[in-house]
């Protein structure tokens, strides 16, 4: 199951897709709510298993929604330093435990919306990576089963830092806050439907022709389990909570010349079975 | 004006102190709401400003209610090495640029609400802080006078931190979110009460009679307006958000032998002319 939150005609809309087209959540009956699709219940994978599951439902006119990113909890978290060749670039020590940072959901726009680059710097630099989207409760001492089987999805994130404000102070949150410089989705591809804990899957940021960033998830130092483990023992994670992963080598202040995003690019990250994350990069004189 | 959030029948309810009573806004009349309190807007100042302006309402029987930390707002954003003394005593560099973490709002719990002790750590540690609370909007490049002019009131925070876990990785996120280890609180007395910035007020730490903590809010390495300046030029702050200003010297981590609460304990920090935040201390097996 795939799903998305679609902005149409100013309501916040959950839609599930077959294929290109997408169905209202609430055409399917009363039933059926948010839970359902953050946790692909069983009772909405049967009502979704037969090929004609939409017959007679009228497919969302997508010229008329707008992507949002598919937020529907409370807690956006995301590891830093998780990726052996990115620790390398960033000539960082190896964290033997791993290193956690908050995001605002304001920081982040959906699917073909712009990413902002405000006047207060140009530093702005992509991050691909893996998300999962928690469909259940997660808190306390738990088994590497358990954090795996609380995942309810997976989706693209890019984490868009503006390096210079990261890189101010100790604590990277002004660089990782900046409104609309971050992306998320652009749908929630549902856990069962990839590897367990979407492991060995290929992660890459382009820009028009260049491939700027080409990892694998195989890769990861802690592994979406190892995570949500650390999490967990130490504060509650809910339905809709997201786990950003953390990013491979490749990105853009580490390279020479730094590589920043630039007014007018559009920077796609693809990852392997799940899709296509799309945006515009847009200067603005002050953010929306 | 003083207000307090309070829960009273399972109903979160904003209420306005006269003395030692406390009234529910709601009973002032429907015109006014949580702007209102967050502002101390004139409207509201205009029909609090006779000595009888409770005459007739019934005074919140304080027995069935319950101090829940003055969050209206959706960012808490904490300044980190803002005391020169506690910068020496904990062997930092002195930043040249403030130092920005995030609590979730579920790190954090009301006057005389128990601070819990889980079984991830023991390393649990106080931190009195002044926290402004946002009144108006706040974002982009600001004076001094209008980020003060965007504060609505000012109460007590107390930062409380798990050190062990802060420090095993260079984010402090995880030992920063415990669930409960915060408080906020008792009230958010309006801004125009208090001198400018909140500037020259002596904060403290007591346990039982053990004054842990004596610092001063002139000695703020970055006073409240700047902290504002940095963090709205980056981000955009609405009414309810909370900034928390940083710790002076005396915090348990930095003594010898380290000096953390225990199971048993009253925490109970001073701010000069704002108040007293008490909260006992609890080992859990379980966070709540």
């Amino acid at each position: 199951m795939r799903w998305s939150l679609l902005e149409i005609e100013r309501q916040t809309e959950i839609v599930i897709w077959q294929g290109e087209e997408a169905f209202l959540l609430r055409d399917l009956g009363a039933e059926y709510g948010a839970r359902d699709v953050l946790e692909a219940s069983p009772a909405l994978r049967d009502r979704l298993s037969t090929p004609t599951w939409h017959q007679g439902l009228r497919a969302v006119d997508l010229k008329t929604a707008r992507y949002l990113p598919p937020l529907l909890g409370q807690k956006i978290l995301c590891a830093g330093l998780n990726y052996r060749d990115h620790i390398l670039e960033t000539h960082s020590e190896t964290p033997t435990y791993p290193n956690f940072f908050i995001r605002f959901p304001d920081s982040f726009v959906g699917h073909e919306e712009a990413l902002e680059i405000p006047p207060v710097s140009s530093a702005f630099d992509y991050e691909v990576e893996l998300a999962a989207v928690l469909g259940r409760p997660l808190f306390g001492s738990i088994s590497r089963d358990a954090a795996l089987a609380a995942v309810g999805g997976y989706t693209l994130c890019n984490d868009g830092s503006f390096r210079d404000l990261q890189f101010r102070a100790s604590q990277w949150t002004l660089g990782k806050n900046v409104p609309r410089s971050g992306a998320l989705g652009p749908w929630v591809l549902s856990a069962h439907e990839l590897p367990l804990g979407a492991r060995g899957l290929q992660l890459q940021t382009w820009v028009g022709t260049e491939c700027l960033q080409n990892g694998n998830s195989a890769d990861l130092l802690f592994d979406v389990a190892d995570l949500l483990i650390a999490l967990a023992a130490v504060l509650p994670l809910g339905p809709g909570d997201v786990l950003a992963t953390g990013t491979p080598a490749g990105v853009g202040f580490t390279r020479q010349p730094p590589r920043f995003l630039q007014d007018g690019e559009v920077c796609e990250l693809r990852i392997e079975g799940i899709g296509s994350l799309r945006n515009p990069v847009r200067k603005v004189a002050h953010s929306k």
